[in-house]
């Protein structure tokens, strides 16, 4: 099913796209002369980072003749709104590095990054302004959807906080926050494009779309953890540090079929502070996810959730087959990531 | 000048608008129940505060005749903002207490308050969307004035954290900060219901008003700080403890005429930690502030801002007497407050 090459390459689409969300960042922020603000935004903005949903959201917009000014737009709004919630994302779990690099607050103090934050939303609704004046019959569609997505994002935030080391924690519960978190967040680019480009009918598809591949992607991002790849300063299993209700976690006290005595051990590591779990600690759990298939189950059902994804995507209406080899490049991109 | 009774007293029109805009965030806060958020929120909604954005955004909205459903909206969503805002800057100060209870940050952590911030700012924007929707014609005004203002008050933010404990700090640069943090920020609400009124012609003038009462509001603030009536708990002197580049700091500098020492003293207090500054050098600063005219200062500026304010607007187009009469007694009620 790949597209040749790597499958770890970016696929052609992304690979186009991407030169031009990276000019538009640069051009954005070296805009800014602003005491207490640019040196943050800058940092913030130039740490890398894959630029996945502003390049989706270009090429679908693209593929599909939406107006390539407003769809610059909306897509710049998606990477702010992606930015500040890592922001607050790194605040609220005590991360230091990411991408390789320090944490904004690390770099610049929660102050500082707690206005840079601010900032980047403000503007991103500026650019969704924009994108709504340049397409005003789709105007309102766009703040709407923008401003669901973000709400329902942090709704599934503030319950994945909730449930930290939670001893009972299972797998619906995890779908539950998974949805609420991951389920729009990634489509927010691709309505978007569907407004802008007269696909109404498309919209409610492409969020169905979206429940199935934000989840694929943020259970690769829970299997990522624990290796070195996720660019958190070589630390692995930051999420077991933190206690994070994932995916390996739900799956290990449910299906693990583990002893009491691991399950207890388990749950203890989990709900550890962050400072007081060591390094072996977190090796015995990555090796216990492995050995008890959660691991396995986590690639299945990623691999699963994006199959059906996908098959969906190839549903939408008028959709042509080059569009649809595109977009399954893509996801299977997401999912079989290393990084 | 003032309108009978204690200038103290909220106004007539503000006592009339109050009890609605607290009904609409009773009725606000008790519909959500969200884990990680709802409690956040009502503890953050319901520790009261004047109310004054959008009490004073209704009565104008209605005294010109705007849609009432759509001043709500606007009216609520400048409420979410100063709310949001107020959340922020709590953690950015460090501040324990505010209107004399606990802080959100100190109730619920800053993780939860990070995330009630983030909800209540989506919300903000859907009561933006709200009001566009029913009032389509000026909706994309509506937008772009809230973002507009939003971005200019946390730029003015950023300002006032990168002077703290300046040394040099002048009263130039007081102007310039205090513009920014609150020159657009207390006349969102009014800028809106003249949109909503269809008075665009009036916008640029209000504006202009609020670049006076703005300043002239936060100028009392300053002065407030030096008196018990803060509701931080019984603590006074908190901008003093936080080195906040103040109109009285800069006056002190620039006019108060010091001795040698006792500017060194200023400048040591101001630059100390917060936590490491006692109450007697607090006090030491507040009685400095009065001996050398700072504090005399501040109260003209605060009244003659007022005075330049209320000039303006009564020169707004079409203004009736009425309405210069009751913006007069809210402008007042403003700057004479003691809380």
């Amino acid at each position: 099913m790949m597209t040749g090459a790597s499958s770890y390459d970016p696929p052609e689409v992304l690979r186009h796209a991407h030169p031009r969300v990276e000019e538009m960042l640069d051009k954005y922020q070296s805009s800014w002369d602003l005491p207490g603000i640019s040196r943050g935004l800058t940092h913030q903005l130039t740490t890398g980072g894959k630029r996945l949903r502003p390049s989706w959201t270009l090429w679908l917009a693209e593929h599909w003749g939406a107006n390539s000014s407003s769809a610059e737009d909306f897509a710049m709004a998606t990477e702010l709104l992606h930015n500040v919630l890592l922001i607050h994302d790194d605040i609220e779990d005590g991360d230091r590095y990411r991408r390789g690099q320090k944490t904004l607050w690390v770099e610049v103090g929660i102050e500082e990054a707690l206005n840079v934050g601010d900032f980047l939303l403000a503007e991103a609704y500026r650019f969704v302004g924009q994108a709504a004046r340049q397409s005003p019959s789709v105007g309102y569609s766009l703040h709407e959807t923008f401003t669901t997505v973000f709400r329902q994002t942090v709704v599934g935030q503030a319950l994945d906080l909730g449930q930290r080391a939670d001893p009972h924690f299972t797998l619906r519960q995890y779908e539950s926050i998974v949805r609420q978190k991951t389920g729009k967040y990634l489509a927010l680019g691709w309505v978007g494009a569907a407004h802008l480009a007269g696909r109404e009918a498309d919209v409610d598809a492409l969020w169905a779309v979206g429940e199935e591949i934000g989840p694929a992607f943020q259970i690769r991002d829970d299997l990522l953890d624990l290796t070195p790849g996720k660019g958190r300063g070589g630390e692995i299993g930051c999420d077991i540090r933190e206690g994070k209700p994932s995916l390996l976690y739900a799956y290990s006290l449910e299906r693990g079929d583990l002893t009491s005595a691991d399950r207890q051990r388990l749950i203890a590591i989990q709900a550890k502070e962050r400072a007081a779990t060591d390094d072996a600690e977190v090796q015995w759990v990555i090796d216990l996810y492995h050995t008890c298939g959660a691991v396995e189950f986590g690639e299945a059902e990623s691999r699963r959730r994006i199959e059906a994804g996908i098959e969906q995507f190839e549903l939408l209406s008028s959709q042509d087959s080059d569009g649809g080899v595109a977009f399954r490049a893509i996801a299977n991109y997401v999912v079989e990531r290393k990084v």
